[in-house]
């Protein structure tokens, strides 16, 4: 684990986050995906303000990014997470045709940007990777389990829960998410993936982090206060 | 139409605001509504933000609110509607298990807090009423035909399409609303009514406005541009 950052302590401080993009009707992708369009019809529009940030760019090699507000979002980021974890369908790039190959992969080519550990949550056993700088594993023992090894590998940096919706609704479920951040891009999906699905979870207060605003996207950042209810006005 | 701030005129300046708050998962009522909880388990606490701000409760005949952001939001809606669009349900209380009957009402009691023309979409003729300073009709022709009538007796005002969920809608898949304001409460419901269904929407372009924040609630507001496919980068 030469690329962890952590030192294989858990770190019971370390926060774990779900960071997602998501549609203002509470999409996280849109329908019909192919192998052209993983995410769906309309789905990469959700993701369209990042591709031009500094950060991201530099992530992917290029030079010239856009250095605004949103950029300082994603470099936080970047310098949070000391691991993530994923669904299969994310890590083998979305809920496409592919999705039903336990093996698929590659989506995200040969040099994934996290360039810290992947910890990705299966139902198939498969021998762990490295592509690039980031080493990749398969956990078959649940959400929970994905992130408790995560958190190990974090170290003193948090867990960065990325997708998809099916992930991050069973790490609300099971109580381990300690903060959601949604970056809100300006579009009305109409049909697609949705990131919090009927019956998912239990009533949870959620307090305001902060709210970071641009013409591309709004980023809302809440801390998760599982079993909170709020008494009702008098 | 004494109530009626417009002359019976349409203004084809008016803007149709569909004005709703919404859970951070996207419900605007909990489950279970009853007769004691017409907007379900935990519907309530949506609008927590509104009931202690000074603007609402001078709308309820009480004193002493809070002058907070929050309740400028509120003023500025109050000054700008001159007419309400709302569902049946929401006229006569929620989903409850009133709701099969076409007559039911009051739950706005005889004091609606609009005072000003509301048009309630419904598939029941039904006799239009006039309750304290609010007249309300009936409109059976679909939400288009309620819209049109609003915008008549709302003269140079705006448009409030105060819900449910169902017409709001409607009103985007008629391409009749020209903004949305949503009030983000930070409470995931889990189980309830839904803003935005399935299949609700053909996709559509939003132009972020502006957006307002405390840590009560977040008012998101866009401008609906429709037909809108924003090219993918490069």
């Amino acid at each position: 684990m030469s690329f962890a950052r952590g030192d294989g302590l858990e770190n019971e401080m370390a926060t774990i986050a779900i960071d997602i993009s998501v549609s203002v009707d509470g999409l996280v992708a849109g329908p019909d995906a192919t192998l052209e369009e993983p995410l769906g019809k309309g789905g990469m529009r959700l993701h369209e303000w990042i591709f031009g940030l500094d950060a991201w760019r530099k992530r992917h090699g290029l030079e010239g990014g856009e250095r605004s507000i949103d950029n300082e979002v994603v470099e936080e980021g970047l310098a949070r997470w000391g691991a993530v974890v994923m669904g299969r369908k994310m890590y083998s790039g979305g809920s496409g045709p592919w999705e039903d190959d336990p093996n698929a992969g590659g989506w995200w080519g040969d040099e994934p940007p996290f360039r810290v550990p992947v910890f990705v949550v299966t139902h198939h056993e498969r021998a762990g990777e490295v592509k690039g700088d980031t080493p990749i594993e398969f956990v078959t023992e649940g959400v929970e389990a994905a992130v408790a090894r995560a958190r190990s590998a974090a170290g003193e940096w948090d867990v960065l829960v990325a997708g998809g919706a099916n992930v991050a609704q069973q790490c609300l479920a099971a109580g381990v998410a300690d903060e959601v951040q949604l970056h809100v891009a300006p579009v009305l999906l109409g049909r697609g993936v949705r990131l919090f699905a009927e019956d998912g979870l239990p009533p949870t207060t959620l307090e305001r982090e902060r709210v970071i605003e641009s013409p591309a996207v709004t980023h809302l950042r809440y801390r998760v206060r599982y079993g909170g209810t709020a008494p009702h006005p008098g």
